[in-house]
């Protein structure tokens, strides 16, 4: 078993924002506001071949925080000390300095080969999903700082819990190999043809609804005969996802720069007193798909004096989850040295609706385009230089985060990724953002510009 | 320091069941509703000769989660969207999608050798109780999915932290050694005579009453002439446990499929007014044991004019902990081919009540037999199978779950493990369950019927 | 990459305290009430030269824990079971056994040199701040059990995510080395020189404030003819901190033995009706520093009808920070074998005001001197010993710890290391505490005498 990783520091500078407050990208946490030097990643990595039919894979992230800990958003929001001992500006909130960093799973799976030539495989455990090649691309090899979102929302950290199998030709799975050892930004080997069965909720994730979700992908690398690369594929995945929820003040304008919007005649403006359903001011999304309709199936309820005791956590509707599949094409042509990488999928995922009071099962779109050319210095020997410039475009639910809010991304990017050593590169890259701030309610729209940068380290 | 580990992913299939929402299991997670893949385990050990006296063991498990995280059961129940929205059927409760999968100790301890041959080692930091065969063989090793309840709730994951003394005389090791290495399922060394003192609350968690658990243990392998090994153990623990505690309504029926009954002259039946102390529908359960009793002591009340604030934690009752004490006795015949696992005890734990009024400590009883027949496949080389029936009961106080409810365990389990190659092993069984769902009050008893598969690989 | 690491058992032993439930150290969970064993540290180091500019250093400690678990403070204070059931002492609150020990980031940079000799290097990630001696020393190498709080409370675990640069001539970098492999209890190589820039929120925290810490450090070792080593140090840090808050109920007397005191005349002895101030018990501090005040910035308020709904975690005050700087002297004789380790810094930093109400930043001072002698045993084996003895004193902010709540310590500890054999330690000391409580209010002090003992072993 061998030992290997890397690890990516950054520093975020907002340059611009038309609401600071509201910054906010969906692969970075340190894109917001009052943030500074940030470790995004950093990664163990224990593999190996165990026997001829066995293959380890076992990394984990030092770099990952659980819930309650690492948290820049402030709480007890109004519960502040009494204004009149001569504070003129009341203080909003309080922070927690809880500790992060935490070892996360990433990946623990094992490649199982059915022949002597390892051409047919399972792979069973927690993996990355066979869907989109910016999704299998490892962080250590992307030029850019983050996944687009169009193709990354499909799946929460990339990877899942389930059964995959993957058929790649002998020659091919070398192929693969060199597009990455050759520093050429390639995958690795996710098969020619792939195909599995996952939980479906995201990697780390606990299962909510029973069924799986299934994917399929058809991938195939061509070779010209001066040894340019290109590849074509198409993948596709099919499910119902559960989204988590929590309560919020449904406003109008989620995804724009007016959002927040209540209108006074609305029935929530204001509270109509004790016994209506606006007395409080947050409600839960309703989930609007099937459930199981079973709170009380064996159970007698006449038999008991109190219905309000809750004997088991059911759900009447909505957990069984809403319907959640997309298709993406992938067209690459590796830099050597001119290179292009561009994906487009189109689905349908669960999606908070424009009022914020049911999500539901709504139509997504978005893609990307990156272009990058490679030059190797060979004259003053300052490594490998990969200028790029990178558009992409989204549409759609954000089911990974709570409430599945739309998210509306248009964003370009163009930077600069340097390898002084095979050890260590130096990113660099100008990014003007329109984002939605997924995190906070009422979803308000932001645009900016950022100055990135990122240094990382290989072992 | 050498590297090694196993990883655990698991499908539990619940074919029927009495209570689907009350599914539950003490020993595996994903035997619950709405449960699909699972990863019951994903291990690392770093472990070696240190030097002639020392050696390490330090271990962690990748698919272990922090309260807080990977919870299936709904939370805000009742809270949910108005339904005069056109919703027919509310909805019920909602979830998070909080990350787990955090890498969590399990040993972290280093067996000082006294004597050269390495005979008498102390065993200091957290490590495996020496109590119980089920406990102390390897989930790697075991046969069953999980560990029979009447033993493993005798320990919170089986290991705690303390000091032990172990006395293994030379021959006896490398018997212990073998009976790991030639695949006949045995615990290790744990001495032929094991003595420990622990804080006693369990692995990973913090130490409450100050006072430490003895516990003790003889065991004896005999060779016979033709190779066959038996081996006989009698084992025992005693201290005082705190139990955790949270709100629940009392209510009578716990560990039967009446569970929950409230009857109407009860006096929390309903509310008596705002001064009554029924005013409110839920009360920690009184832990009835002996306490720290200075909750003022160096302090003049007095002095103060408000007593309601809490100056420091401290605990008027319960916090000495209540009884808590076993003797288990163990017969094992090793599979050469034919084996027979068998282990019942006896004692007294921490246990609520009928009414969920109170918790005490309780007798409690309870052990399983196994048995099976090793078959190494020689002619087509498909490798190693294991066919196993086993039979457990338990009746008693589940100490280690919060409110320490009765624990109530009729369960028959048959199965095979086969291992077609010695780095994988698939296991498939089909049991049926009669327990108590011990994660949500009123503790309802549950019978089902489920087809359990797990896969591990070794590394 | 090379494994090693060292792990840490404790026990503390009360022999007298001026209020048991308000014992308390700063550097130990375990100086507690009702405590027993405990591991204070289980460390992994993954370490090693990746190429002849690339030095990588990653560590992680099993033995912590993320909010919310392993609390040994009761919850739900008051809520307990009525009192007329026959039980005649009320409990005091509710335990959780919530799971802890999980795998976090200690260590994770890279040392990246410039030149061939390694002199001029850059530290990135998170890393130790050149910040006093004791600090920089690893716990594995210390006499003491926990660093003194004068020096210790600069840095939360010692450690920040940031840029550092240090330079070290080539003889005095060997120096370094010989001083921790040759049993002198040496820092290791932080440079002659060191300057860094960093987030100043502490280790595994997340940056609040947007603002660098600077630190400065300037050390000389000086050989002299017979061998023996000095070394004299000076070393400043400036920043600006966030403390973390949460409410409480301010009361007069913090860090001595009336702490809690609330006179009858005072405004908040009582509740004045629901619309006072006063109405409920418990504040958050005021952070009386600057902030961002731009809650409503890019947002026309009047448009909207509610401006109770908060659109974005913004602070109008006190989310710059407050200010915090210090410098410290040092000087130390290395043990050859009579050693000497003296260090004193002074500067401001955020304390709790001794009204409870407010948070800004005040002065502070304090240092601790530290003897000892080295005896090796040649005549019997019996190994090395280090008897010592340290006395500490430090009056400041606790920056820290939650409200910064002014930490008042004079402890005298005499002590003996053992080390029978190089991968064995054991320390047993006596203390003679007087400290404050810092981990609740109202931050009583307490003065007590302990027998503290530590197992250590390393790998």
């Amino acid at each position: 078993i061998s030992i290997r990783g890397y690890t990516q520091m950054r520093y975020n500078g907002i340059l611009d924002s038309s609401s600071y407050n509201d910054t906010y990208a969906y692969g970075d946490r340190s894109v917001g506001p009052r943030q500074n030097f940030f470790l995004r990643r950093a990664r163990l990595i224990f593999s190996g071949d165990i026997s001829d039919h066995l293959y380890l894979y076992t990394q984990f992230d030092l770099a990952s925080s659980p819930s309650g800990t690492f948290s820049s958003s402030a709480s007890n929001i109004g519960y502040a000390a009494p204004n009149f001992w001569g504070f003129y500006n009341q203080q909003i909130g309080s922070y927690n300095l809880n500790a992060g960093n935490f070892a996360q799973m990433r990946d623990a799976y094992a490649d199982i080969s059915i022949d002597d030539k390892k051409e047919f495989r399972f792979r069973v455990g927690q993996s990355k999903i066979p869907y989109g090649f910016t999704n299998m691309q490892s962080s250590q090899n992307r030029l850019t700082l983050d996944r687009p979102d169009a193709i990354n929302t499909a799946q929460k950290d990339e990877r899942d819990l389930g059964i995959f199998f993957y058929y790649t030709p002998e020659h091919m799975r070398h192929l693969f190999r060199d597009l990455v050892k050759n520093n050429l930004k390639g995958t690795g080997d996710y098969g020619m043809f792939a195909f599995g069965a996952y939980n479906g909720q995201g990697a780390n994730r606990v299962e909510l609804n029973k069924g799986v979700h299934l994917v399929a992908r058809l991938t195939y690398p061509y070779v010209f005969a001066n040894g340019q690369v290109v590849e074509a594929s198409v993948q596709g995945y099919t499910g119902r996802f559960v989204p988590a929820t929590s309560g919020i003040r449904p406003s109008l304008g989620m995804g724009t720069n007016w959002a927040g919007y209540i209108p006074n005649q609305f029935p929530w403006a204001n509270s109509k007193g004790y016994n209506s359903p606006f007395a409080t001011s947050s409600y839960l999304p309703f989930v609007n798909g099937p459930g199981y309709n079973n709170l009380y199936n064996n159970f007698n309820v006449a038999n008991y004096n109190d219905t309000t005791v809750n004997f088991a956590a059911a759900c009447v509707n909505g957990c069984n989850g809403l319907k959640d599949e997309r298709v993406a094409v992938t067209g690459v042509i590796y830099p050597q040295p001119f290179g292009v990488f561009a994906e487009w999928n189109w689905g349908q995922g669960p999606s908070l609706d424009p009022y914020q009071f049911t999500i539901k099962s709504s139509k997504l779109n978005g893609g990307y385009v990156l272009v990058t050319y490679k030059y190797e210095d060979k004259d003053f020997g300052l490594g490998t230089f990969f200028p790029y410039v990178q558009w992409q475009q989204y549409r759609g639910g954000a089911k990974t985060e709570t409430n599945a809010p739309v998210d509306r991304v248009n964003e370009l990017e163009a930077g600069i990724e340097w390898q002084p050593l095979p050890e260590i590169e130096l990113t660099a890259a100008y990014a003007h953002m329109n984002r939605t701030n997924l995190a906070l309610a009422p979803y308000r729209q932001w645009q900016g510009d950022l100055l990135r940068m990122q240094l990382q380290w290989n072992y």
